[in-house]
């Protein structure tokens, strides 16, 4: 397998300025695997309940993604239930109902353990860790959290970092994993603790990419209507990884290009509620804002 | 003349994470002159009291930076004190003494009068209005703001606003004056009100340029040491027009690059306290600078 990737699938109620929407399909692995799927084939590693639309599914193969690694288990599946404030940056979380999620004990699937490139979404870290064991010398291994882990996990989050390659964070988690008001000073702190690149996601004012030779800036695009940002974060991840296990190299420059094609994929996810951007877009859309985030930053 | 510059001249005491300073010299006419005098040779429009420092003149003279517009009044210069947060992004005034500011009542040189560049700094937007009426056909005119205006002189603000070509502002200031959290809709919004252009400034994620045409975006240098952040927007001013001035040309190439030179003498004045940076800079580390901003986002 090129491309793994573990994370929920999920039911979102969500309420933005745009709107509300009850039980959309949503889930981190949901909106990477979708996000990646323009690049390469993913396969997916996570657990739905009896409840999970059949038609997702259809979408989920239509699009070449992989469901080897989901198990299907009794009970309903996920549920997460949040609400934005007029600025899109605030979000508040009301409800996260585990369900199915629970107990889950991810196994892979046998050909997801010759995987070159893994991608622990933010689920439990000890449940990334389960995970890292599965994988036979996987090429490059990225890594998500959130800061219910930071605050609640520390030292199974720092076990997990010890070991991945690329850690995506958005700058609340870095500052609160560093104790660093200054990203850059917190991105080396990062790199010291394992990672070679931090992947710095700060919403509307786009991402940093750090390694040991190089720091990388990408805007996001410029967006009038932020309908609903769910999921711009995996969705930035996932175009991140799938574009490198397209062209099957982690070297500086394709490094700067998939944090571009991260950039372009999470603009299209956050114009539209939940997933619905996705099936509409076109792989020349995808160019076409690769293309305006270039002329966006020339001079 | 080439660039005027119109704003304070003053004493700052200034609180950060890196210490404290005393009454050093500040004020919004000293960064953009300073930043802007890189690129030509602008003259400053403002007041001092008996108490300013020679060295200070004499450091402006040696920089090439016309004086006649500044007059001496009888009383202390204009002093303002603020303590800024472990996050630098964070500021609190906790002093503001006008003295010989408080009846400014600015008088153009007439060699001024023909100016092709004139920079309002974030002076009461009456006074602004005062300056505007006294130039002649003026290529290019850039305002600045702050909230205190934005509150509490809301129409004369608007007023100044109508007339200018380039607004620089930060994020804050333009949601307030905008209502809009969006910062994209929030610069159409702006260039209804009057301006060509608006520079929203980001602090640490750098700025947004937006023209009828065109959106752009520069980063802000990477920098881990953010000694004092007195003077950044000042200075990002000074360098962007300062550009302009040397290259007479505002299309949408100069613009581009101009806002990288703004970003650029923005990152050397936030390295030590005051203007001690600029003490020390020199030609070739603006252009080293400046090709480090080209290759932090190139891809």
């Amino acid at each position: 397998m090129g491309l793994v990737i573990v994370g929920s699938l999920a039911f979102d109620t969500i309420e933005t300025s745009y709107g509300r929407r009850e039980r959309i399909v949503g889930g981190s692995s949901t909106y990477c695997a979708l996000a990646a799927s323009f690049f390469t084939q993913p396969g997916i590693v996570s657990v739905i309940g009896e409840d999970f639309p059949e038609e997702t599914i259809d979408f989920f193969k239509k699009r070449n993604i992989d469901l080897e690694g989901v198990s299907k288990e009794a009970g309903p599946t996920f549920h997460w239930e949040a609400r934005y404030g007029l600025d899109p940056n605030q979000r508040k979380t009301i409800k996260t109902e585990l369900n199915v999620f629970e107990n889950f004990k991810p196994v892979l699937p046998t050909k997801y353990k010759k995987v070159d490139i893994l991608f622990l979404g933010n689920i439990d870290p000890d449940q990334q860790d389960d995970i890292l064991v599965q994988v036979e010398h996987p090429k490059l291994v990225a890594m998500d959290t959130i800061n219910l882990w930071i605050n609640t996990k520390p030292e199974s989050v720092l076990k997990v970092l010890e070991k991945v390659d690329i850690f995506f964070a958005n700058e609340e988690e870095i500052k609160l994993l560093t104790k660093q008001t200054n990203l850059i000073k917190a991105g080396k702190r990062l790199m010291e603790m394992g990672p070679s690149f931090i992947a710095m996601k700060k919403g509307e004012h786009g991402a940093l990419i750090m390694g040991q030779e190089f720091v990388f800036g990408v805007m996001a695009h410029p967006c009038e209507e932020v309908v609903d940002p769910t999921g711009a974060g995996d969705a930035f991840a996932g175009g991140f990884l799938g574009y490198l296990d397209k062209v099957k190299s982690f070297d500086q420059e394709a490094i700067r290009k998939a944090a571009v094609y991260g950039s372009v994929m999470a603009s299209f996810v956050i114009e539209d509620f939940g997933i619905d951007r996705f099936k509409s877009l076109s792989p020349s859309e995808i160019e076409e804002r690769y293309n305006t985030l270039k002329k966006l930053v020339s001079f």
